[in-house]
């Protein structure tokens, strides 16, 4: 297609060394409608697990992915380009069958109710987005008990799960039997922290000699993959379903693919209709998620690379501190020293290099998050954005 | 008159030489992707309710609407051309409140389970796709009982609904209340035909006089309303709530919008989220259906009279009989007498003519559907492509 | 049991002037709290399907269950009389496992949930409790879809419940799987009809090849028994879980047994206790039915002769007309000539002879109820109190 | 005093030859069925809350309660002793209406159900039955979300659950509602240690403030109000429903109260109905509590006295120690010195004096609780029963 590469092309040339994988069609606009005004380059971004797309790079994007061959459509869930992202995801996870979901409230949510059955009981952090982010679903549509384990940590450990489980006799009169597990990996309400590996495979081996189901809210699962070095197909192998995101790093507008076995995610699509999700076509969804699952992993590693490099720079800088959390993902702290105004900072970066940043609190206090997006600019172009924005 | 007519007519004369600049947004794929193809004239489809989009149409369409003002995003259904496309059906309904649902199915449960409250009993026509259609969600999710009334009826009338209501005591021992009242209308299981406004009002004044809610499952009641000449604020007037499909003739991929008294919408967001149906954005869906709205009811009466025009000319066609059901919307009955072979017909239409119908039956029975797709050619063109194709 | 065939005898040699001392303890307190009565001979009574106990007579019966062999309490549903009389149901329903439940609705209820599992749809008859006179139990707390068969009529045929199922594809867009088929036995609504053994045998080959659940609404299957002459334990071998009712005949001042296999009763305790009705003693109600049960068959078939025997000499009578509904079980129906009155006869009958039936409308039509009661009195008597009560 | 020991005094001299006539009919068996024995006193025992009666023994309570004024049975719940029970017990709580329901489970459950609304959260102690006895009712039949709080307490104070529900929003993304709030008083698991009247006025103020519904599981509330000196009356004041069960110290066989508003109340008939609860009669339950009713808190009063003497005169008793819990009811702590053997006490008071107490540990340490039977022995024949025990 013409107008994208004319986009590439002027941003080759216009000098701000753009790696052209990462910066197509999204300025369509900016070359046609408008083309008065000077063409875009996305800011880098501090904040968020990936690049999001607003209306007209989405159409930009949709465009030159249907440039490369023709997207073709779902209906109801069936065939096209959600066919095509469902298959992509069971070789990615290396599970049997795979299924698009509109939210991962509803992944979640149906994947915990099938792991569980008859039981009411389901385990889960008490920290994790299942027990506290979802509106009381699981209460209130699917009737499950969530019983929170290890208050205000990442992560419970197979001790204390076997632990809880084993004393529930004395704790409670009633055996109503266990439902499930779910282990929400990386850990949003604790900053990204993960669970480590090691945990995951002594509660797996616990869970699969007791016949406990095993769920992994993955949302953010590319990121722990990413930061842990462990395969996403390690992670799924260790549960009977995972969930991953579509939206928050692999830029569609909406949207979750839940994988398992046949048995388990066969049982979805009624599940899906009766709860009302079942929508007539998802193709911008699926079709935007596929696309920009293409070399994913690739390009987040080479952003940590990045980010590795930006951080030891600005951790030269007399002032700065910036630290990787025990344990974490994506999200660091960042510390100023009480001479550095935070506030000017982050504003500075942001009209002056496009380079944005959450404000850090008045005790100089905040956090950088790491995503494709610096791979926007070059290490250097964003040290020294930070250089000259403290001064 | 319509953009789709304009765009067409440009394409005719304009031929493949088209500037990018100058060109809508929507033909980008013509002039671009493809620029070797003829700039193709869209079938006129004599099946369907309306327009629908293959990927590359409607990537065009949403970026020729981007073009005429920046399309902005809503976040989990807050702002944006959501909010846009709400605020627009509180306007056409004439209700206090809308809200975008992922699905028919989710706007019609969700609508009917807080109109019945605490009560069992849902009264529906046999017909309905609330009764016959949504697999059972009405029962297996929200833990109503459907009553079916009118078998194999388009509708029940207010006599019938009161006898049925007042004869319960007698069939059954315990009062369990009277939940709500659902009707479809037009029904798409008795081939699109309508409730007449004198029941639907009879029906209201019953319902309301005995303070018992009220729902539209009006998926295509634009249908109905270009049939009936009734006005969509009228149908509106006489329900507690109204539910109008975005993707069967407006459009869009995906998407419903219920409307109703801001009490009972206000309660939809919660619902939405706890049944899974809460999707980070739905901006593609909105904007495309925002977009098609725009002059849809004058394209479709345009279409109304364009079909009255052909049928009566086909009529003067020996052994082509097409009629209108009695009380129907946009499908009318065909018969062809037995000399004429409606395979070949129905083949040679659209190999030689780009107009589709569905193939009738072994006795010359079928089906013509009028929507807006028999504006993208003028009537001779198309009885003329009828009458080529029976010889 | 001696004590009833006893008194039985007794009654029938003896008369109405019965002499205290030698009548067992069912007339304890005629004797003692209130000796200047005379001693009461229970009324023959034209309704009902058995022997109720005013707690007086009630609190009698069970004084002389205990005199037999001190009666062992249950605790919440375990040992004592309740698992006497739960072994008691496994032995005449030939099943493997039976459960006390406090009601009839919640026996239905509980084996229809179990049975159908994860499937919505539910067939039974348009005519049954499960149906009509739960309150929409099955739909409102137990998430199903009730699929009424044979609209008015006694029972659905094997035939008609495959075309049924087999026609569902057409009938509606979603599979939504069989969950299973309820079958009342007799029908009360239908006036005690019985569904015929061979249409029960067809239908359970049908569920069984097809492996769909099958369950028995048995609350007066003892009526069926009684009329058909089919064994209670063949009635049962055809269906999955069978419900009788120990009030209605057995004396019990509520209660049920749900009779079934070990996997699907053994779910029955934890159902029972979420839904409330674990209480922790119904000794009382299981001594009851327990005591009464023993010698239940043999006194009802007597009490079927000998209304053979009444109604063979009413029919003498002119002006009165007997006669049995087909397919029926305990209710006759009672047509009287003109010239009887029919209230009169009624208040006659009453007050001079002690013997009740139901008033006849003004038509003169009614209906007689066939139950152990009419073993207070000598066919004789009977016959006499109706010639002396005409005139 | 109490009719229980008239009946022993009366049984001692008179023997065996007992006119029928003059007999309390509570003796029945001693004098009839079994003339032989001696009539027993009844073990004095402490354990349990109060009497509970064995099949025989209830047969005689029922018997002498039904020689008072015969007992009119309910039909499904109306009208008799049921009746009588209910109007008792609104006179007792001095709420406006009351409902038998079969279990202290289904009183809780549905209380809450329909206090909490559409709102998922309510809110208990940790150590509450709601909580932990219940087999996960609440949520696997109500869809209900059990919050619960002051973990390992007997109680949350009226701070704790504000500053709870005013946390919500940093602990949860979305606002659900708050559904309603349930205490135990007093609470079993902490071995009948009462929730502070103080408390209970504060957290009702609160929730009254804040149109927070409030429901009192006062399965045991007459102990609470027996040693807190607090009417029943004004405990039942503070909360919205009032459970009180009825067979803990009321005799019954099963069975509970709930009471309430008639607004609430009357939603209870059709609630109890679909959840299976509807049985045919409780006579002989709602009959002995009434029963038991009558002077009860006398009674109960009248132990506590004699508790009192009793425990002040073992104190007196080297080697033993009894002492009330901190903020209990009738649960008191009893240690031994080493050179008392703990089981040997036991076995000796109970064959050589019918005085029954639960067996001590290893350690000496045990539980005497205070009830009724107390009262069936002086204090003195108590007292002198523990010296000689101890020997």
């Amino acid at each position: 297609m013409t107008t994208s590469n004319n986009r590439r092309n002027f941003l080759k040339t216009a000098g701000s060394a753009i790696v052209p994988v990462l910066m197509p069609a999204g300025t369509l606009f900016a070359a046609t409608a408008r083309p008065q005004e000077a063409p875009a380059v996305r800011p880098v971004r501090f904040f968020g697990d990936g690049e999001t797309f607003e209306p007209e790079d989405y159409i930009n994007e949709l465009a030159k992915l249907n440039a490369k061959g023709r997207i073709e459509r779902d209906r109801y869930g069936t065939g096209g380009v959600v066919a095509a992202l469902e298959k992509k995801f069971t070789e990615i996870t290396g599970k049997e069958s795979a299924i698009f979901m509109p939210s991962g409230t509803m992944a979640n949510q149906l994947a915990i109710a099938v792991l569980s059955g008859e039981s009411s009981k389901v385990f889960v952090q008490d920290t994790s987005h299942v027990f506290r982010d979802e509106a009381d679903a699981a209460q209130s549509v699917f009737s499950k008990r969530l019983y929170p384990l290890a208050p205000g940590e990442t992560y419970f450990t197979a001790r204390q799960l076997q632990d809880t489980i084993e004393s529930l006799p004395n704790e409670e009169v009633f055996r109503t039997g266990i439902g499930a597990v779910s282990i929400e990996n990386p850990v949003r309400r604790t900053d990204g922290r993960q669970v480590p590996i090691d945990e995951i495979r002594k509660i797996s081996t616990y869970c699969r000699s007791n016949n406990i189901k095993l769920h992994l809210d993955g949302a953010r699962l590319f990121m722990a993959s990413a930061w842990s070095g462990v395969p996403i197909k390690e992670y799924a192998s260790h549960f009977d379903t995972v969930y991953v995101s579509l939206y928050k790093y692999f830029g569609a507008s909406a949207g979750a693919v839940l994988c398992g076995s046949k048995d388990v995610i066969g049982k979805m699509g009624h599940l899906v209709k009766v709860h009302g999700g079942s929508m007539y076509s998802n193709w911008a969804n699926a079709a935007m998620a596929l696309h920009r699952l293409d070399g994913f992993e690739e390009r987040l590693q080479s952003a940590v690379r990045r980010s590795e490099e930006i951080f030891a720079s600005l951790n030269k800088i007399p002032g700065i501190r910036v630290s990787a959390l025990s344990g974490g993902t994506n999200i660091y702290t960042l510390e100023l020293a009480k001479e550095i105004d935070g506030r000017k900072l982050q504003e500075k970066l942001n009209k002056e290099f496009n380079v944005r940043m959450p404000r850090p609190n008045d005790k100089g206090q905040g956090q950088l998050m790491v995503n494709e997006t610096l791979l926007y600019q070059s290490a250097d172009y964003v040290i020294d954005a930070f250089r000259k924005s403290i001064r």
